[in-house]
């Protein structure tokens, strides 16, 4: 069947600013400065496992811009499809959490660049050239009205091109709140191209409206079906359980759903967390990596790059088919 | 009944050096150096959860005490009672615990310039005008036979004021066993001068000379009842009971004991612990600042002032109300 | 004639990520992050030479706007009059120079609380209780038509209230360039008012519209004359002169022009320069500190703040009035 | 009896390069420098626990090899057996573990000088003077054929000298699979001339070329009597049995196998692990130290010793008698 | 013309194991680590001044050599000819120099991967279409006779393809010196096959076997048409003249000669040095970049590079076009 | 002639705390904490330069104290002769000097172990065996009447033992103003006893009563030979001339003076300077070393240890004698 193409990830690159240590925001003069955003780390992640990945995207013409297309080159991502111009790079604060006390994020991403491009900014057809998916998030969507449309035409785009869509809920409702009453409605139009959406019971009842019990696989099952049901196009679907016990203690299953099968893992307990921020998209990477392989290894994989992301700094997952290996293989005895 | 007027906060601020990272005490030529006391951390603790609070005290006219000053005015503390002499800023190293492995402080404390303080020094009815409170801690007559009536001055000028006193029995059996065969009988002197006393069934055994049996709430209703019995002024006392599972991992509860009522929390679980110096007086002031609505909103209120320092280095609880509600709405996803 | 009424100083704060070491900009993860502003560098180096100073902005009600109240906070100076709002803090990247590299910086200030800001945001009968002198800087009106008025309304209510005006011009050429033609005649409208102006010949030609050569001090006089011809009500005008042999080793004079008198120092070799951002800033405290004493006591104490400036990192001057007595003794020997 | 003579340990040392914090390795431009090495550990943790203990070695003629002698030298080690020579040191990358995450070890210590040296290059009979043991480590023979010559001749002069020998089987078979099929057999050269072994069920059933059931004590003594069979000379067996229940958190136990008696203690559950490389060796070093007082009080020191180690960061133990003390003392209060 | 094609550097690769901020080498336990090498500062110089670069080397197959990979694409060198191997990657550390304390390096590169490397391990006519240029150096035929056949076959490969070669000397007289008498005889086998050479008057007396009085440009040009003499092929040579003041500050002029004509730069002082290693590289990024623009430009560009790598730490210059305009537009002024 | 003896230094040890990177004290909240002290000093550079050399003195029996020793003892001095006790180690608090910002020292060094000692606490015969010399300061006697005699009493021990004394004359105006007006006379006591006297001719200008000019060598040398006349043991002295162009850039020349000849090096322009601190006690160890090769030896030795010591960070010279041959070999050139 040959290699299988590159994907495509569209969405917005963001300065992450963290408190460094364990310190609180702003306790020190130091921050932590690395770049994020959700489509970033899907390919990073991606090209991390070895898979062909590009970043499209839109950054200051400026240093900062320049240190933005090198973190994420650096990995191997293909950069070739970011666009620089004049504006700003949003960014967000993060406070990592600790013990009983929750990660905290404050945004400020009015006004980038990215939330001001239009979709004739982007020359699809050329971007999309041997692409296998093209993959985005609902992080786009959120960004308001003029986003919305940014997002569907990249849509409309690979649909126009045969390359599948991945697309991940990645439900922010502070975003949402600031301008639209019904989110549900218009992330649906996105669903509505996906072949594989990324989202647990709780996305389906929003695009649905109606909920779902999400306690136990068989009410996940219940959802997922839902789901195909009202979107015809959807190949897949996959969602993580996570219950947070501490800041550095979570528990955590994956599951991928098609029309006729499912698997869920059993839940990992990750421990001595190091950064869980990122780590939704480092499992979307495992599913995407290992989708053509049945949806017992594309959760498996997904777990394993997300379990791994939690013992690793910054928004990037860096798992190597290496590091996969070496997980699998089980025991936590020094590997010389 | 009007906004509660200030607390003044007396006593001394030490220097503590402690190891960074998770080093021992001198590995690297790196020292973490904050300021601390029991009592200005009660400020502090205060003033971030929005209360007014003044610290009253002498340090050092040089940089050493330029930087105190600084450190407890950036809380939004009134610094306008710390006076400035001719002497030396006492200290502390601090070798924090991790797993089994205890934390370690060596005090380098004697002869400061509180330690040499005079009752003259300090003009109390101008320094309490417009306080509600008096608080002071155990670690001031411990200091010795001086500090002793240092403290007894002060507790009498607010008596005189009609200011409320509040008391932290704070033990420090090595300063007492210096000096001072029998540190009860002077605790007992500040005791009887207060209306909150901040002591365990340990404390009051030490106050009233006979045991306790402190592995059940009953036990611990008996030492308070005998404590109240004994100290008629007294009208509130609150305690924390703390097991230490390992240097990051204890569980806490919270218990306020008026004459007629007492409220005990159930215990929580404290992970990842970051920083545990200072939480007993995070939860002092959370107790003081809740102590108007009643025995159960104190008790919580400060074992959430606790909760949080744990996760907060330096001796300073850095939490607003902003963050206490967040604590409340329990929950740790990331607050976005 | 007693002692003098505070300093209001009304402006912008910024958040400053400044490469760290002597790294470029985001050559490692690690910023330092300080806060920053002209007025406020001048509140916070008023406050450090023992003056009362005030602080009147808007910063954003979270965590973010908590650390620039407690930033400015711990140096002394009053923040009643900073005001909390929903928005973003303005920033900017530094990449300070190094050899023969010029420091550089990149704005994303644009759309802040403070750009945002109205006239009836600030209650200015109120905030200037008490003052003998608003200070604000010539970046305001630089923001934007709205800010111009912002920066006028508070000039006028100055000027009703019998408060002298203190004016920084600080032109900031790729400010004015986004929007506006002609800066001189917007920041002639605030010198118009001003009492006291902080300007070199470069901004007096700006001003006035014609060339003065300034290579020699009477030029500079020259320039100052033809200033105090065109603005009635200007009594002092300030100004440096510097030259840059290295992005460590510049050499800097001060002068204090009055109508009748004028006082030029020596120039000073300030080498091995640590920050020198918010030098100007620390000039002008100075200045304004030494300017009831005459043009040579104000131009000598503007010269030996802005000096000790450079050997401070962060925007804040830091210096005391102990500080200021040591750098006059003359030695560089170990002060013991 | 007197005090017992030092105890004199051979073997290589290594540069040892962390990834900091808890970053990945060259995910930052920084790195921790250590010096280690299982011999170098013994020396240490023995000095620190006051015992007189030497190192022989050999280091390169420049300032790394000052900087290994100064290393070794800070904790009391004598360093009078250091040679110098023209050469490299070994190293290693680690990867310190998180989570589910393992340690990871990349060694680059081929050709070192260690490697590369003769028998003749010692002086056994002086380097012996005065020594009760001599420690050494199974890693001598995985170097190669010219290195199992090297550690045999230490031990013939030990043997020569009537100094008792300590082994530590310390088994890395990515070292012996480089150029040896059989390393059992060598290894059990070494062995038969030990007085003590360091070595688990599992090193006896490489020795012995049988297998054991190591998963309750009752096998593990089986293991023990087989060895205490095979090797006449031999009159103690030490071992840890270890659980990684993650890269935090490890339960441990320790035992110790006379002929006619053992003793294995309860499993201490050691968490919030700062650093484990070296942990075996600390746990040598006690029982070294503990020895003369039988096996129970043997494998409680080492279990100590082991414990800290697991809160120390780096390749050394710094634990004290006095920090052996307190943690017998039990609690994990702050010790003031 | 059309743009140039790209410049296929081949070298190897060191790790720099720096001492940080100004200490001593191991005077803590924390190093500078960043990748290094003559011909990767060469890629990345190209690469950043927006140049096509690629890198050929080889790297160990392990988390080192990806972090080799990782350290040069992020800078948009073309990484596609850097092969992985089973082996080790040569390393040196480097104490800094301060003041009167000259910069210090310490070799550990025997037996690397790229030192035992063979001409059949690459495939030099696929990796050198579409290239204009092969740069290589001097450090490549003294690491021993195998790798003078290894630079050889690449420099072969290239004419036969007719790629331009250009020859850094960087000699490095401890290299030769354990293993050859007469390097100048090896050295004149590369340089006969140059076209671009770059060495001093010092490198010419080396080559041709006669000293050249370099005190002044004419003796330099003396030095330069010797070579041109003696080696027919060769069109540019490319050089700098460095005077050390301190470790700090340095004096530097850069010429270019052509068979008829020539170009010599007035002398920069660099001051306030951060990092000199590299800086030769730097240069000749800048001289290859320009060499199309006559002997003036090439100079012009070679200071220019040079002179802002002393102010970036780590071998690479960072220095893109922007940077370029930035530090010819002269001036010192903070750049907003 | 033989090995000389060793030389055995008698003083105090400080903490030494100082603002790290060029912040000032408690700009943040890192502090550099380092082990210094004259005499420490004087054994570690000795030690470093291969010279036998051993320190007495006495410091807490705790991790502090465990500190000082590992510290001393890693650079090879003996540690044999420091004794421990119940009490405080003394400190300052250093904040480096940066351009035309002397550095500052606030001492807090009162009631110290060190200041409390008895003459009875030190066995001078069994601690001068086999010692050349003994090294001592004039910070001793400027701690007050007490230590006054605990170094008399050294001396006197010395005297009997047939030992050389070298005396620092190291004055302390503010030690000594504390508690004695005559400083010049005490001082004299101990240089009475001194075969090699380090002092400038402000010190002996101190301890005979009358002003020297030392602006020339013309002058150094008739205080030299007025010091020669007043104290007849004396053999030697030495001293150093200083001028401080900024906090970095120091100019220094070094002179010895015998009865019958003496030698006075040019000037060093000591640019970049990182720690002054100390630099006066490495080139006493200097002088020292090379005492017995004449005026000269010793007085270029002196210059080279201190030059090389305002390259180091913290008090204690790192200088090796192959550091001093590289020093010598002129050139500032990367060495490799």
């Amino acid at each position: 069947m040959g290699q299988p193409g590159r994907t495509v990830c569209f969405g917005e690159v963001l300065l992450r600013l963290a408190a460094p240590d364990r310190e609180l925001l702003f306790q020190s003069a130091r921050l932590e400065a690395r770049f994020a955003g959700a489509e970033a780390n899907m390919a990073v992640a991606l090209a991390k496992l070895g898979r062909a990945a590009a970043l499209v995207t839109v950054v200051p013409d400026d240093a900062v811009g320049d240190a933005v297309v090198a973190s994420v080159r650096m990995h191997g991502v293909d950069v070739s499809g970011v666009s620089r111009g004049e504006g700003r790079l949003g960014l967000y604060y993060l406070t990592p959490g600790a013990g009983l006390r929750a990660p905290s994020i404050i945004y400020d991403r009015a006004d980038s660049l990215f939330a001001r491009a239009r979709p004739e900014d982007f020359d699809w057809p050329a971007l999309l050239v041997g692409a296998s998916w093209l993959h985005l998030s609902g992080v786009i969507p959120a960004l308001g009205p003029d986003a919305v449309k940014l997002g569907l035409a990249a849509i409309e785009a690979a649909r126009a091109a045969g390359v599948r869509i991945s697309f991940d809920g990645n439900f922010r409702p502070s975003l949402w709140a600031e301008w639209c009453d019904d989110p549900g409605a218009i992330l649906s139009e996105y669903v509505e191209q996906a072949d594989l959406l990324f989202g647990s019971h709780r996305d389906v009842a929003l695009l649905l409206g109606r909920p779902f019990d999400g306690d136990e696989p068989d009410g996940r099952r219940e959802a997922a079906l839902a789901a195909f049901g009202r979107f015809p196009r959807l190949t897949h679907i996959a969602s993580t359980t996570r219950q947070a016990l501490s800041a550095g203690h979570h528990r955590l299953s994956a599951r991928v759903d098609e029309r006729e099968a499912w698997h869920e893992t059993a839940a990992l307990d990750i421990t001595d967390i190091v950064d869980r921020i990122g780590t939704g998209d480092a499992f979307a990477a495992g599913v995407l990596a290992g989708l053509d392989d049945g949806p017992e290894a594309a959760a498996s994989l997904g777990l394993a790059v997300a379990a791994l992301k939690h013992a690793t700094p910054g928004d990037f997952s860096q798992a190597t088919q290496r590091d996969i290996a070496a997980f699998r293989s089980g025991g936590l005895d020094v590997r010389r």
